[in-house]
C-alpha cells in the first residue's frame, strides 16, 4: 500500500508514471478486499472498475465534470481516490460513508444512486442544465451491462438523439448483470465485445501512441483515430441504429488505451458510447472466478454465518415442494436468483424458472400475463425493487384481480445498504391497491401457510418478509383452533394496553413487554397482525374497544402505514383506545446495523413502555 | 350500415369477399365515428386499424387464440366485430362497455389495458402458459410504434430470445405517438418503413396469390414466401439484433396481403414482429390530417364546450408567464403535450421544452438530474401515469431532496376512460415519500401560489389538480392574512362539525353545507386543507379538539389517504373529534361519468349530512 498510502487525492495522478499507476491500482484493490471483506459490500464490481476510474479521473475534472456511476456499486475506488481515502474503513457503517455515491458525501458525486439504470437519463438532465445555462464542462455517465439492459435504461438511449446536446456515455462490460445477463440485447453486446475492432484498433492505438513525433500535436494524432474509428465501428450494432455513436470496444483495465479513447470522445463534437471490456472480481481470483457469488459480500463476509435459515431461503424452501406437487407453478426474479435464493428451484425446475434480468416491470406484466393464461406465478422481488414496478401491480396484476403471488423480501430496515435499500414504503402503498392481500409471516410456520394460501387462493397476494434468520416458530398454542391468513392472533394476554406487530416487529413487541413487566408497569397483550390488508377488523375491534392504549410497531413508513389505518378506524367509530402507530418516521433511513437503524427510528422497547407511562400520567391528570 | 347490420360476429367474415369486406370497413369506421363523436373516446387510432383487426379476425379464432391489444384504445373494431355490436353505442358510458379491452367484458379480450406498452410481456406471460400447460394456441399482441417506444417494451423485447416460445408481435406503425413520437429508435423505425423489402415483397405477394395454380397447395407458396422474405429482410435493424424475426413493412390497410402474412407468421417455426404501417385516423380527412388532435375526443366532441379554463390550460397559462422571467425553468411532458395543455410553452419556449415520448421514468429522472444541474424542471403527468414512475419518484428525486415541481394532472375521478386512467393512489403513496411536499389547489389563485411556491422553494414539489375546469376563486377573504402554501384555511365558520376538503371536493364541502342548513342541521365549518403534505397540524389540531365531528372528503382512497391521516391524529392525540376520512372505497371505479362515480364512492352531500344525523343520534342515545 506505498503508494496509495502517499498519494492525496485524484489530483496527484496526473503526475504518476505508468508503472507507478499499475501499484497504485493494485493497492487499491487490495484496500478495496480489506474493507469489504470486513464491512461487507459489493465486491466483484468495484474490482472491476478500478483503471477506469483511475482513466477517468486522470482524463476528467471530476468538481466540474459530473461523472456519474449507474448503481453505484462499482464506485468503491473513485471514493477512495476523491476525498474519502481515510474514511474509507467507516463503508457502510452507521455515520461512515454510504456504499453508494452521495451528494452529501463529496463535492464529487454528482446524483445519488442505488437503484439500477438512472445514469444515463440523469446525465442528460445534467447534459441540458449544461447547455441551457452555457455551461462548459463534460457529462459522462458509467453504466454496467446488467443496468443497461433495463428498460429505463432504454428509454434514455432513445431520447438521446432528440436531447440535441453532448454527452459521454461509458458501457462498463463485465459480461454480467448481477447474475448471468439476460435477453436478445446481452447477445447483441457479446457479439460486439468479440467484433474484430477491437483487436485493430487497440493495436493502432499502441503504434500511434508509441509514434508520436515530438512537436507534432496530439490534435493530429486524435484526428486521425477518428477516422479510423469510424472505418473500424461495424455498421450494425443497435446503438449505431439509435443514432448514438459508438466506439469500442477497448480493454478496460488498460489504462492508456482508455486515456486515449476518453481524450479523443471530450474532444469529439457528437454524444458517444464508449464500450469497455473488464473482468468483474478482476484481482481476486476467486472473484473472478464466480463473480456473481462475490457481486455482495456480507458484513464479515468470510466469517461462518449463525445458525437459522434466512427468509429467503425458508420462502424457496416452500416454494420448491409447493412445486413439485402443482405443475403450474412458476418462479421469477429480475436478476436476484442469489439474492433470493433462488438457486435450488432453478436447479429442479428450469423450464419454471424465469431470470428475466433487472427488469421488474416486465417481470410482473409477463407473470400477469401467465396467471390470466392458467399458470400460479410466483414473483421473487426486493421490497424497494417492487416500486420500480408500482404501475404494474396496480394495473396488471391487481385490477385483472389475477393469482400471482410476490414474494417481497427485505421488507423493513435492511442495514448497511441504506437509504436506498430500505423496504420501507411497500406497506403503505400496497395497502391502497385494491383486490391486493397482504400476508406477513412472523416464522416458518407461517410463511409456509402463506405461501398455501396465496397458491390456493384467486388474488394478488403479497407476502412480505425481512432480511435476515426466519424464527423457526413465534408462540405456537396448541391448542389454538387453526386460524384463517387473513385473522389477527392474540399472542399473549395482558391488562389495559396492547402491543401489535407483524414479521420483525414481534421480537420487538415480545421484548417490550418483557421490559414492561421488569418495570412494574401491566403487561400489555401482544398481537400478531399477520396480515396488512385486508384487515381483521373483528379482532382489531375488540382491542380497541376494550384497551386503554394500542401501540403499533411497523417496520414501515407511519404516513399510510398500518398503524395510521388501526389508529382512523378507532377516531371513526369512537372506540375507547388510545392509538399510538409506531412506525419509521418521515425521513430516509441512513446505512448502519439494523439495531442502530431501529434506535434512530425510535423503534425500542424503551420507547414503547415510556408510551404507557406517558399515558398513565396523562389519565391520572 | 347494411353489411355491418346484416353481420352477427367475426365468424362471419371468413365467407366474405374482398369486396365485402371493403364494404364493411367503411361500414365500422362510420359506426366509430357515430359513437366516439357523441360518446367521446380514442378515435384516430382505431380507425387506423380496422383493416388490420379484420384480418386478425379472419386469420385467428379470438376465444383460442389470445389478441392481446397494447392501450387498447386501437380496439373498437374487434369489439364490434366480438360480441359487442349491438353494446357499442354504450361505448364509456356508465353500465356500458368500456374504452378498452376488459376480460369481465368478453371471452375475446385476453388482458385489461389502457396504460401502454404492456402487451409484449403480457404475451410472454401468456405463450409460458400455453407452452408449459402443452397448449397451441397463437398468441398475438398488436402494439402501436408510440408504446413500442416504452422501457417496459423495450425489456419485453430484450427477454423474447430467452422466453424460449413462438409469440408473433404485429407492429401498427401509424408514424405517431398520441403526438409525434420521439427518439432514436422512432427514427430507426421510419428508416425500416420507407425500405426497399416493402414494395418489392408486395409486389411478389401479389403476383403470387394470382397464381396458385389450381390443385397446387397454400403451403408451397408459403414456403416460397419465407424464402423471399428472408432474402429482402435488411440484416442491420434492432429487432434482428435483439433476435427477434422482422418481417415487414406491410401495407395495414390491405386485407390481403395482411392475411397472407398473417398465414405466413402462425406457420413459421420461430418468434416474429411484423412491420405494418398504417394511416392514423384514416377514413376520416380531417383525423388524417390532425390526427394528435383526433387521438382523444371529448364527449359531444364536435359541440362548443362550457366556457371557463381547465386547470390544464390554468397551469400553463402560470408557467409561461413565470418561465419568461426565469430562464431556469424547463418544462417536461411524456407523449402529453396536448392532454395537458403544453402546447402554448411548446411553441415559446421550444429549448426548454422536452416530450420524451411516452417513457414517464426516464422523464422523472432527467429532470432530477436537470434540478441537479441547477435547472427548475417542472414535469406534467396524469396522476395515473406517475404511477410508471414511482421509484423515480422516490429514489432519484426525493432522495436527494431536489427542486423538481410535478404537476400531477387528472387527480381524483377522470370519467369516461374509466378504471385504468383514475386518479386515485396519488394522495397515499406520494405521501409516504420524504421530503415531497403536496399542495392542492382548490382555484385558479391557489394554482398560480402553489407554482410560485413550487418555483422559489428547494424541495420536491406535486401540485394536484383534476380534470375539467378550474374555478376562478372560490371564497376569497380579503381581509384574511396571506397563508403560507403549507397551512390550511378556514373557508366558513360553523358550529359542532367540520368538513375538511381539498381541490375538487371543496365543491361538495360547501353543497353538504348548504344541504345542511336547509336540512336544518347546524351548519358546519369548511376546511380547504391545501396541503396533503405536510400537514398544518395547528389549524387541524383546533378543530380536532373543538369539534364533535371531523369529515374529510377526498377524491383519493380512503386507505392511507389524508382522511386517514387525521383521523389516526385524532386517536393518537385522544382529540375529542370523531372523525370520519370518506374517501374512495377499496375497489376499482369504473367508466362513466365523474357526477355518476362520485356517487358511486359516496362522495355525496346526502351521505355527508346522513353521517352528521347519525352521530347526533349516537350521542342521543
Amino acid at each position: 500500500m506505498r503508494i496509495l498510502n502517499k498519494l492525496t487525492d485524484y489530483r496527484d495522478l496526473k503526475d504518476m508514471s505508468r508503472g507507478a499507476l499499475d501499484f497504485l491500482c493494485q493497492d487499491i484493490r487490495e484496500e478495496i478486499i480489506r474493507v469489504v471483506t470486513k464491512n461487507g459490500g459489493h465486491l466483484a464490481s468495484s474490482l472491476g472498475a478500478v483503471e477506469l476510474i483511475v482513466a477517468l479521473l486522470r482524463q476528467f475534472n471530476p468538481l466540474e465534470d459530473r461523472i456519474i456511476f449507474d448503481v453505484g456499486h462499482q464506485a468503491y475506488a473513485y471514493k477512495i481516490l476523491t476525498d474519502r481515502k481515510d474514511q474509507f474503513a467507516t463503508l457502510r457503517q452507521w455515520g461512515g460513508i454510504s456504499g453508494f455515491p452521495k451528494r452529501e458525501e463529496s463535492p464529487c458525486d454528482h446524483f445519488n444512486v442505488g437503484h439500477s439504470s438512472t445514469s444515463l437519463s440523469a446525465a442528460l438532465g445534467y447534459c441540458k442544465a449544461r447547455d441551457i445555462q452555457n455551461q462548459k464542462h463534460h457529462v459522462v455517465a458509467v453504466i454496467g451491462d446488467g443496468a443497461l439492459l433495463n428498460g429505463l435504461s432504454f428509454e434514455a438511449l432513445n431520447y438521446t438523439k432528440d436531447a440535441h446536446t453532448k454527452v459521454i456515455y461509458i458501457l462498463n462490460d463485465n459480461k454480467m448483470s448481477i447474475g448471468h445477463r439476460v435477453g436478445g440485447f446481452a447477445s447483441h453486446l457479446a457479439k460486439l465485445s468479440s467484433s474484430q475492432a477491437y483487436n485493430s484498433l487497440k493495436k493502432y492505438i499502441k503504434e500511434s501512441c508509441a509514434s508520436i513525433p515530438q512537436g507534432q500535436s496530439i490534435e493530429n494524432v486524435l484526428a486521425k483515430f477518428k477516422d479510423h474509428i469510424k472505418s473500424l465501428v461495424k455498421p450494425d450494432n443497435i446503438f449505431d441504429e439509435l443514432d448514438i455513436n459508438y466506439w469500442g470496444p477497448f480493454d478496460g483495465h488498460n489504462i492508456e488505451e482508455m486515456e486515449t479513447v476518453l481524450k479523443m470522445a471530450k474532444s469529439y463534437h457528437k454524444s458517444v458510447l464508449i464500450h469497455v471490456v473488464t473482468k468483474k472480481g478482476k484481482g481476486l481470483p476467486c472473484a473472478e472466478k464466480h463473480p456473481d457469488t462475490y457481486h455482495g459480500v456480507p458484513v464479515n463476509g468470510f466469517v461462518k454465518k449463525t445458525t437459522g435459515t434466512s427468509w429467503s431461503a425458508s420462502a424457496t424452501e416452500v416454494l420448491c415442494s409447493m412445486a413439485e406437487k402443482d405443475s403450474r407453478i412458476v418462479c421469477l426474479t429480475a436478476a436476484m436468483k442469489n439474492g433470493t435464493r433462488l438457486d435450488e428451484f432453478a436447479l429442479r425446475f428450469p423450464d419454471r424458472f424465469f431470470d428475466v434480468g433487472i427488469a421488474e416491470e416486465h417481470m410482473l406484466t409477463m407473470a400477469a400475463g401467465m396467471a390470466a393464461g392458467g399458470l400460479r406465478p410466483v414473483v421473487f422481488i426486493y421490497s424497494t425493487f417492487l416500486q420500480r414496478a408500482m404501475d404494474q401491480l396496480a394495473h396488471d396484476i391487481a385490477l385483472q384481480d389475477l393469482p400471482v403471488v410476490i414474494a417481497v423480501d427485505r421488507g423493513g430496515l435492511v442495514g448497511e445498504d441504506g437509504e436506498t435499500h430500505q423496504g420501507l414504503f411497500d406497506i403503505a402503498w400496497c395497502k391502497t391497491i385494491p383486490n391486493v392481500n397482504m400476508l406477513i409471516p412472523r416464522d416458518r410456520i407461517d410463511l409456509e401457510k402463506a405461501f398455501q394460501f396465496g397458491l390456493a387462493h384467486h388474488k394478488p397476494t403479497i407476502i412480505r418478509y425481512s432480511r435476515g434468520i426466519a424464527p423457526e416458530a413465534i408462540i405456537r398454542h396448541e391448542t389454538t383452533p387453526a386460524l384463517s391468513p387473513f385473522q389477527s392472533e392474540i399472542l399473549m394476554d395482558g391488562k389495559e394496553w396492547t402491543l401489535i406487530g407483524m414479521g420483525a416487529t414481534i421480537d420487538l413487541c415480545l421484548k417490550s413487554r418483557e421490559r414492561a413487566i421488569e418495570e412494574g408497569v401491566p403487561a400489555p397483550s401482544v398481537m400478531d397482525l399477520r396480515c396488512a390488508k385486508p384487515l381483521d377488523w373483528t379482532t382489531l375491534d375488540k382491542t380497541l374497544q376494550k384497551d386503554n392504549l394500542v401501540i403499533i410497531l411497523e417496520e414501515g413508513y407511519k404516513f399510510g402505514g398500518v398503524g395510521e389505518a388501526i389508529a382512523s378506524r378507532s377516531a371513526e367509530f369512537a372506540f375507547k383506545a388510545r392509538v399510538l402507530p409506531l412506525g419509521i418516521p418521515d425521513l430516509f433511513v441512513p446505512h448502519g446495523t439494523p439495531a442502530i437503524q431501529r434506535e434512530y427510528c425510535g423503534l425500542t422497547y424503551q420507547r414503547v413502555v415510556n408510551c404507557y407511562k406517558e399515558e398513565a400520567q396523562r389519565k391520572s391528570r
